[in-house]
Parts: structure tokens; sequence; C-alpha cells
């Protein structure tokens, strides 16, 4: 049995906590919120997070130097905008060498940087070749109540992505490997973009038709942009990819469809995000990716649309009936991604 | 303005006939019953099937010979199971030579055929080069009430697929082409199959994201049938595929969802068909792709799991257990359909 710290008490931090515990493992859940960390110590639950209790084995803590102490495997699910933050932390905190997993399903804006290129450049004695990353489609709620779900983990370094195996595989919590960590990382952060757009579609009232078609258009899309960076596209085609889309656009635990839905029912940005109060990735992702596609001129349609909703305050109405309309054209053109010829050399 | 016959006044063929009328076709909707006929001509409604008041563009009859008298198109939606019989009685029937579409969502057992190959071997003076498939994520009731729906046509005669597009398309009913007809086929046929996992899954009390890996699977277990009978597995990844694989296995509008739902909640099927009334046709799917499958030597576990379910009165919740307990191992082995060097030559 080993010795945990996870860094982060959001619900998906708080979920993994609980497979950790579940599994046998001793386990220190970090926030950086004293008051937190007192009620989960007292309560035994995380109420504003996760619906359920939280086994004996977790101990909450905010203090960084007693969360990572002596542990043998740190697991970071804090938000894309604090892991510099919380690395530079690390790096006066830590005097022994764990392994790193990291389930953050988001990317730097202006860098475009997977958060194992982030963590690599500024976690001291580490480099992006030894991070590994956890991802998949798991609604933190599902995992709590230990329903089936499955995950994907993957790194550079192989021993170290099959002791993460290790460390979370069960019963119900099933963990596949993949060496291609790039479209690992990818497929959780830029499915989010889709499922502000599916949330969209439903709040303007379309319905299953219509949600569908942008799914799989967006899959389209977001894996042309990872191929881009260097992913392997079948992986969108597996459970970070298709599984993770399908989960989060369908699902209404989804907080990146929860923010969309609101959209699409005509709040504002800023008054959705009030109202979410946590962090809803997709925002951040949709300007990155929006950003890199202009740049390197790749067509990214719903990702545009979305962008002039969320940044330039166009109507979702028109923008969602703009991209039904594009030109009657041949349906193999938007799943050009995927073919063989534009994998990358 | 064409003259239209669609055969078959089950949700679908109502359906689409709304599309042709709201495009200012003029209808005959042929049913082989005469009460059904006669209700919709006097109601404007087709109550059982469809809640969707009719246009006026629409007739009703149950005389195949006054339905396809003089039309310009025959749309068939009847039953794979019907196929056949209805070919045969339009070769005593026709006196001209219409495109045909077909929209029917099926293979048939034993044969493994395609239904433009059944439509090409039954009806004289047509060859299956002849006809035109639509398919693609569509529930009818959405259809029925306008929401914004993509489709896809396809045929081997291209010019004959986009006069079928022209008939069909307008501003909520969005209609693409594709040349790989063999994957549109076979893509709205299988995923019928999944859809019956699906509801198992959700009636065993599973969540989204057991759901969403058993969908994930499901595509490439599918599109590996489908690569071998000829399709082009990027076809898959499209509307035909992904797409109509979402609608399908997400939403409850879907009878093959709704039939697993009950078979997962403790039904045995005999119960399930008698409850639905309707004709579920993943159950004649799953029968044909098993069998195709064992004959073959195709990777097809959730295909295998449910077969056994449906016909050997196996246990629900023992196979999907053991279906999600499969060895861990790569993620990749699995999409192996999508690879290149699957792809038949």
């Amino acid at each position: 049995m080993s010795k945990v710290a996870v860094l982060g008490a959001g619900s998906w931090g708080t979920a993994l906590s609980i497979v950790l515990a579940d599994n046998g493992h001793s386990v220190r859940l970090w926030t950086y919120r004293k008051e937190q960390a007192e009620a989960i110590n007292a309560t035994y639950r995380n109420e504003k997070y996760l619906d359920a209790d939280i086994p004996e084995q977790i101990k909450a803590c905010h203090e960084l130097k007693q969360a990572v102490d002596d542990v043998s495997a740190i697991v970071m699910v804090v938000p894309t905008k604090a892991i510099r933050d919380v690395c530079k932390e690390l790096n006066n905190t830590l005097t022994h060498r764990p392994t790193i997993i990291h389930a953050t399903k988001g990317i730097e804006p202006g860098s475009l940087k997977r958060i194992s290129q982030v963590i690599g450049e500024e976690l001291a004695r580490y480099d992006s070749e030894d991070i590994v990353v956890l991802s998949g489609p798991s609604h933190a709620e599902e995992v709590g109540k230990r329903l089936p779900t499955t995950v994907t983990v993957s790194s550079l370094n192989t021993q170290h992505a099959a002791y993460a195996q290790d460390l979370f595989i069960n019963e119900s919590f099933r963990v596949y490997t993949s060496d291609d960590m790039i479209g690992l990382e990818l497929g959780g952060a830029l499915k989010n973009i889709i499922a502000l757009g599916a949330g969209i579609s439903d709040g303007l009232g379309y319905g299953d038709n219509a949600k569908a078609a942008l799914i799989t258009r967006g899959l389209a899309e977001i894996a042309r942009l990872g191929v881009s960076l260097g992913a392997n596209p079948l992986t969108f085609l597996g459970l970070p990819g298709v599984g993770d889309l399908i989960v989060t656009c369908t699902s209404h635990h989804s907080r990146n469809w929860r923010a969309g839905n609101l959209l699409g029912r005509g709040q504002k940005l800023d008054e959705v995000l009030d109202q979410m109060g946590m962090v809803v990735e997709g925002v951040r992702t949709t300007q990155a990716a929006y950003q890199f596609a202009r740049e390197q001129q790749i067509e990214m349609p719903i990702t545009e649309g979305l962008y002039t909703i969320l940044f330039e305050d166009k109507q979702p109405g028109d923008v969602v009936e703009q991209l039904m309309n594009r030109n009657k054209r041949e349906e193999m053109n938007d799943i050009s991604a995927f073919s063989s010829d534009s994998r990358p050399q």
C-alpha cells in the first residue's frame, strides 16, 4: 500500500482520493482553503463538490508540506490556471521525488501547452517525460458512487504509467494504458469546447439530432487540432476522445455542458461563471484553441463560433444557425482528420 | 415539385413524408393497414407513431398501386423483414422506373445482406447500384417538430444520390452525400446493437461513465465488422457512425434503447417485444452480426454478450460485469478497426 497526495479537493480530486482509499492507500487530500480541509476531516464529507462519504484513510490538509511529505505519488487535480503556482510551491517543499500523475483537463491559453509540459517546465528535477496523465470519460459523481468507470493513463515513462495504473485500478474503476500521451491530454482538454457547444444547443431548445451532429463534427474538429499538435488521430476514437465527448456532452453532470446551457438560454458569460461558482475549463480552452487555430489556419468552425459567443457577444441562436447552414457538401470532408494522410510523420 | 411515394407509415416514414411535404412535394404515404390509412386521412394525425400534425399534401393509402402510380421517387421505410415481400408486390405493380431511396436501418439475418442488396435482388429492372440509402442521427419525433437534423445519402449512382439530396434538403433537414454506401447502410444498422447494450447498462443502474465506455468500444466493434464487409472505416466516425450511435444510445426516444432498458430491468425478450408493439431492429441485427462474427472470427465482445442475453437467457448483470472486467490491456487495441492497415484494399 502506498502513501499518496492528491492536490486539489474539487469534485474530481475528491473522487480520485476515494478510489485510492478503496484500494487501501493512505491519502492526503490537499486544498489551499483551511476551512475546507477542516470541514472534510470533521464531517467526512466535501459537500459543495461531491455527494459521497469520504473514507477514513483520507486526511484533508491545507499545508502542502504536510500533504506531500513521504508520499510515493502526487496526483495533481488543480485548475489549469493554478498549475504553475502549485508547482512553484512544490519546489520549495519537495525533498524527494515521488511519481507525478495529473488529471487536469485543460491547456494553457497563449502557449497552448499541455499540462504535463507546464509541470515539466516548472517542477525542479522533473521533465515532462516523467509525468503521467490520467484522463477519460468519468463524472466524479459516478466514481464517488463506485459506478463502473474506465479511464486511460499515459506517460513517456512506461514504468510510471504502469505504477499509476496499479495505484488506481479496481473492479469498478478500470484503467487502461496508452502510448499517446499528447492525444490523451488534448482529448480531455478539447472536448470541453464541444461540451459548451452542446450545452448551448440544448439551451436553445434544439434536440438530440442537432446535438449528435454537433458532437460528431466537433470530434473531427478537435482531432484536426490534436493531430497538428502531434497527437495520434486514433486516440480521439477511443475513451479519451469519443468516450469523454459523449459523457461530457450528453450528461447534465458536466459543468461545461451546464455553462453552455445557461449561455443558450440567454445569460451572459460573466453571469454564468458567477452562478457556476466552479472552474469552467472549456472557456479558457476555447480561447486557447481559437487563437492557435487562427495562427495555424486549422478549420475549427464550432470553436470559432463559440469564441464569438463567449468573447464577442454574438447571439448563440445566430451562431448555431450559421453552423447548421454551411453549404451542403460531402460528409467525408469533415472527418479528414482521421485519414492516414493527415497523421503526423 | 415531385410526386413521391413513402412506403411504410411508422414513425420514420411519417417524419420523412412531412419533410417532403414541407418541401412542396406531393406525398402518398402507404401502409398495408387500411384502418391506419383511413385514420391518417381523416384526422391528419398518425397517433400511435408520431406526435405531429400531418400536412395536407400527404395522402395515406393502403393500395400499393395507388401509392406508386406516376411517382418520380419511392422511399422505402418498411421493416427489414418485410422488404422482400414489398419488393415482390412492387414487381406486380410498377410500370415505370422511379428512383428508389431506402431509409430502413437493418441487415438481413443469415445472409447479412444490406437493404440495397436485398432490394436489388428482388426488384425487377433495378440493381443494388441504382438504390439510394438515407441514414443518419435522426429521431423521427424531432424531425416531425422541424428541429435541426442532419442525415447522409449515398448511392453508387451519384445522380440518384443528388436527386435524393434535393428532394429532402431544407433549412432544418440538412442532407449530405457520401461515396461509402456500404458504410452508410451498415452504420445505421449496426448501431442498434450497441443501443440495446446501452439500454441494458442504464436498466441495470450503471451510469454515464459506463455507457460512454460501452458506446466507445461498441463503435470500434461495429467498425471492425463493417470494414470486413467492405465499408470505409472513416464512415463510422461521421454522422452515420458516431453521430447515429450517440443519438440512439443516449436518448430515450430510441426504441432499441428502450427495449434494452427493459431487458436490463429484468424483463425477458418476449415480454419486451410484446410491450414495445413496434419493430425492434436491433434484435435481428444482433443475431445477424453474431453469426457473421463467429464465422469470420471477428472480435465482437459486446455483440456476443448481447446475443447470450437475448437468445441464451444469460443474466444482463453477469454479462455486463464480464465485459467490464476483461483483462487490463492497452486501449489502442480496441480501436484498430480505424487504422489504415485494416482498411479494405
